[in-house]
């Protein structure tokens, strides 16, 4: 992406601002003092207060990174109050289980003198942490961190991720280092898909056929998942685990198929979709079974909440059996939707004489269901508002679905708080205590086309928006500040060890080969002006039926979601017009970058015929070479102060049309801002 | 280092070779098939003739890498022998020690019909394999290897990496990596400093105020040097551990002053250089400790060999004791080396009675010691013929010092077996019976100033120039061909999760701070250009004493120790040159390369006024400019057909010097390149 960015000279960052203004997500209030505290070999911290051993492992982890941002040699050792560069008082200890809703909150003072970090309880002197480690930059003198006073909370109590651990098998490593990163954005609930068609992820000492039939091996035993639990609890995270039911549930039926409403044997699903199977609601067995399994689950996993999912089931199987349409008939059961209340409100008791509250995805909303069940709104905004009218929680996930390919500043738009607002246009009129039903979001990471390699480049950095959209107020809304400072969260989190930079690179690497640093550099060209097609479309735009075993080797998965050198090109040209296109700074630079543009083709010629990776994406190395050639024609006309024909430009509008249609599963995001000028050339 | 790259369209890398040609180390025979042999997701392996669990867990470590290398979900079980993609057949056994001079041979044929590998011992079977993952690679129609046959073995027995992790302590995760490194270029040897005055490395149950007292908590325990040495005979590599004496000690003294030259009390050492503490070799108590000692340590380390050091002592503690004074007096012993002589009389049967073959650096050389002792030759290519003389064995590291910051090229062209080449500019006078006790070589990693976070890029990718040295045919020796192919490999190597690229990038982010993307290019395309410092006066050059906490944050720290650009940019220049400077196109290349080094100052500066590590290499940044302006000149001078005045070309040579005197103790490597294209000018 260099070779791009260095053209754009006139865009400089906001990095440039005042102490504190890098924060992400932004605090609930920021003071700023005068001076600065600097941080070099001499740093120490101590404890006061309550003390606790998840503190005291929190602080040396703190050092630790602070050695790692600074490579200065910190000593993890505490030290006592009068020597110490940062105080940190906490006042009593948190529920031993997380709860929702706990104090999370942190008082941060920075002086040329010291720091001081205040909060009630170990979950406001973590996120605490977090914030020193963020203002602790690289300055004029040394390191330091600017003087302020930050008095902070957060403005959701539930501030999620859901990781699809089934549909690829995610590596605990990989859950780790994305707990760290989490925790640097102060999100507090890891939300852990655990089973589903394509497989079941957990040991189960119950029902050992679960994970033993049902995995391909790829499972998670019960000692990983409490060490993850603890890890997750050492960052302040609450670990709530999700077993989908009824439907989403083949792998379960591989080892148990009298479980299920359609007869067996059943396999491992290895396509991705909605699919028939579905637990039979009808037979006692299935509760029986499900009350020893989820009474094993409620011992595994200590959180208060059990996800149960419920989303998309079809019913195909439920109406080809003749007992559970006679069941149906039975109980006066209309349709799939009452089978399925029916099936949760034997489900939910269940789940309540374990110590647990059930959440469920939108489709297990039916009234005749008890108000301590939290709704889950992943299908519209629509259904959260509905669930806290009827008085149960809710959460919300439509609007944060990262695997859909959004921009950040799409998720970033999004607000719990007004639920109904895309829908009708209209604020939703919630009343206080509805809203205060509203718990908060999770961004869902699903892994139809995610492994362990590309996963962090799709959750980060835009995860980190949908952070700050949860803890920071409601008024945090611009998204130029955003993204600023996402480009500098985002820098910091490799060093968290997320590879969400690097994988890239390196998978572009495997797909050149061999290549000269030219060759190279071309491919980076256009990578980094693509994006993978969007929403739920690349299945439909798949070279083949995509399966769990299909190698995700493709450019479109090598490139990042979003595509930072398009956003910033389309800024550029944004501003060009606006201002008349008379800059001639900013021409230069246009022509430069277009020239760029059509001449990478040439150079990336060599490769594709070498690698048949690089060859997949011919077409689109084409079309950015076309529109190379059609912005410098655009800015020909311009300089010469001429308009072009209508003829051309309606030309020029249909090459940009084709331009603009996915090849090998690729937008090339620069395309619509080209059209612009071109319509803006007059 | 993109940015660069991009402009040198003309210089096309060796990549595009026939099939096996970039393999590194070159095989001592490879004669090319036709074809090439398919590699897809139903690749296979079988196992056939002698297996242990070492080849079982060496083939699914092969097939993990395999994936890992096309991310193809190839299974890591093995097949029988007629499903198999690739066969391989392993004689016999191979000692349960690995032992200097084992067959390490093996014979690769593929056809696109499938593969085999034949083997007389499992350690040719990992070096096979590891030719055959280097073959793998990315083709017109999907993943392939090309048909051939190979036929391989070693030129020298003993083809190590010595590694310090004693001046900066080396996690064990940075070993095992650096291990896998080893692997993929066949290097069998890795040679460990354990103990120095900076520190004692190693967990000594007999004598635990070693460790205690003299790491700062910063050491190996036993069951980690037991796990890292199985690590290592995973991958055909043995350990040899050395333990520096009767120098380079000061860290033993800590716990026990009494074996000491001179009274205590002693502290670890700080500071980098020579120093006087050493073994009191006139006390029979320090020949009962080193008894005991060795002992317990030929238990930990299996191997044969027992490395004592021996390196620099300086005498002055010998001197100042008037009791060690009278010792040498009375036993007619008449300066430092005989008494160094006397104490190497002494410890050398106390490790052959452990069962251990002594090793040690040049000055444990004296006629009086048995021949069953291996002189390790650091100081010159002299000791070493003097070594295989006198009927001793010999390695050498002379020329392999990575520390030194030479170029791949450098190392590449020192060959053990013309040991005094450089010395006398004649051929090395040896028999064959002495050339035949040079068992080979090592690289030295020295640590002063390298640490975990970059000491991947100060081995690699050089060492696998010394690998390729110590591995093939004395006549594979063009430059140019291991440049290409060592970048090639370069790129493998991240594969094994070694940092030797991402760490540099990740160390210069550090240093910009939050940044814009044009100045975070403006720092790449300096930092691309400058080198540490070279040999020994990065310690003279430094702005403060150097110790072992001295912050390695700084801009020499994170380039890397070889410009590929700035030998990319020399060698353009050379070839235009060379043609009369008459190639336009090379001619526009330079243009646009001046012009950007000239700007680049510009765009650096903001970042300069707000990293205090930016702000250190403002000179360099000048420097570049001036450099870029020069060049232009000259152009200029070229394009118009003139020559420039006298006085102008030597106003120029002056500027040049100053450009190339070390600023932030780094080097502008394209200064020499302008300077002669200043001189080609007429």
């Amino acid at each position: 992406m260099v070779p791009f960015a260095i053209l754009l000279c006139a865009m400089m960052s906001k990095a440039q601002q005042p102490g504190g203004s890098n924060l992400l997500p932004v605090p609930a209030s920021v003071r700023a003092g005068s001076g600065s505290l600097t941080i070099d070999s001499s740093f120490a911290v101590a404890v006061t207060g309550y003390t606790e051993a998840r503190l005291d492992r929190a602080v040396e982890r703190f050092l630790r990174q602070l050695a790692r941002q600074t490579a200065l040699p910190v000593s993890t050792k505490s030290v006592k109050a009068p020597n110490a560069t940062l105080v940190i008082q906490t006042d009593h200890g948190s529920k031993e289980v997380q709860e929702v809703g706990e104090d999370e909150s942190y008082v941060l003072e920075v002086t040329p003198a010291g720091a001081k970090l205040t909060a009630p309880t170990p979950l406001g002197t973590l996120h605490g942490l977090q914030t020193f480690l963020q203002l602790v930059d690289v300055a004029p003198e040394g390191f330091s961190v600017p003087a302020l006073t930050i008095r902070d909370q957060p403005r959701f109590p539930w501030r999620g991720l859901m990781i699809d651990s089934v549909r690829h098998f995610i590596p605990l490593d990989v859950m780790r280092r994305n707990l760290d990163g989490m925790e640097a954005v102060k999100m507090n609930v890891f939300h852990w898909h655990l089973s589903d068609n394509q497989g079941f992820r957990v040991e189960s000492k119950t029902f050992p056929r679960l994970h033993e039939m049902g995995s391909d091996g790829l499972y998670y035993t019960q000692d990983e998942i409490r060490a993850l639990i603890a890890y997750a609890r050492d960052r302040g995270i609450r670990v709530v685990p999700e077993f989908d039911l009824p439907g989403h549930s083949t792998a379960w039926f591989v080892g148990y198929p009298e479980l299920a409403s359609a007869p067996g044997p059943y396999e491992i699903e290895r396509r991705w979709g909605i699919f028939d199977p579905a637990f039979d609601p009808t037979r006692e067995q299935t509760y029986n079974f499900l009350d020893l399994f989820i009474g094993e689950m409620a011992q595994l996993f200590p959180d208060r909440f059990f996800h149960v999912g419920g989303d998309e089931v079809n019913g195909k199987h439920w109406d080809a059996s003749t007992r559970i349409q006679e069941f149906m008939r039975s109980l006066q059961i209309e349709n799939h939707r009452g089978l399925q209340a029916y099936f949760n409100r034997r489900l939910q008791p269940i789940v309540a004489k374990h110590g647990k509250s059930m959440i469920g995805w939108d489709e297990v909303l039916d009234p005749s269901l008890p108000k301590d069940i939290t709704i889950h709104s992943w299908r519209g905004p629509a259904g959260l508002a509905e669930a806290v009218k009827q008085g149960y929680s809710g959460i919300l996930s439509n609007g944060y679905y990262l695997d859909l390919g959004w921009p950040a500043s799409r998720h970033y738009a999004v607000d719990p708080l007004d639920p109904l607002d895309r829908l009708t246009g209209a604020a939703a009129d919630l009343t206080d205590s509805e809203k205060g039903r509203i718990l908060g979001g999770e961004a869902c990471m699903w892994s139809e086309y995610v492994n362990a390699e590309n996963i962090d480049s799709r959750i980060w950095p835009r995860n980190a928006a949908i952070a700050e959209r949860l803890w920071s107020p409601a008024d945090v809304r611009d998204a130029a500040s955003m993204y600023a400072r996402l480009d500098v969260i985002s820098a910091r989190l490799e060093w968290l060890g997320l590879t969400h930079r690097t994988a890239s690179r390196q998978m572009l690497q495997r797909i050149a080969g061999p290549a000269s640093p030219d060759e190279s550099a071309a491919l980076l060209t256009l990578a980094a002006l693509v994006e993978p097609v969007k929403d739920y479309t690349r299945s439909k735009t798949a070279p083949a039926i995509p399966t769990s075993q299909t190698p995700m080797n493709r450019v479109v998965d090598a490139v990042l979601p979003e595509s930072d050198p398009a956003r910033r090109f389309n800024e550029l040209v944004g501003s060009f017009i606006a201002d008349g296109c008379r800059d001639t700074t900013t021409a230069k630079q246009l022509e430069e970058q277009f020239k760029m543009w059509r001449d990478n083709e040439q150079t990336l010629r060599p490769l594709a015929a070498r690698s048949f990776l690089v060859k997949e994406v011919e077409a689109s190395s084409r079309d950015l070479s076309a529109l190379g050639a059609i912005g410098l024609a655009t800015l020909e006309f311009l300089s010469r102060r001429e308009s072009p024909p209508d003829s051309w430009k309606s030309e020029q509008a249909a090459n940009i049309e084709e331009i603009q249609k996915p090849k090998a599963q690729l937008l090339l995001m620069t395309a619509p801002a080209v059209q612009k000028l071109v319509e803006a050339c007059r």
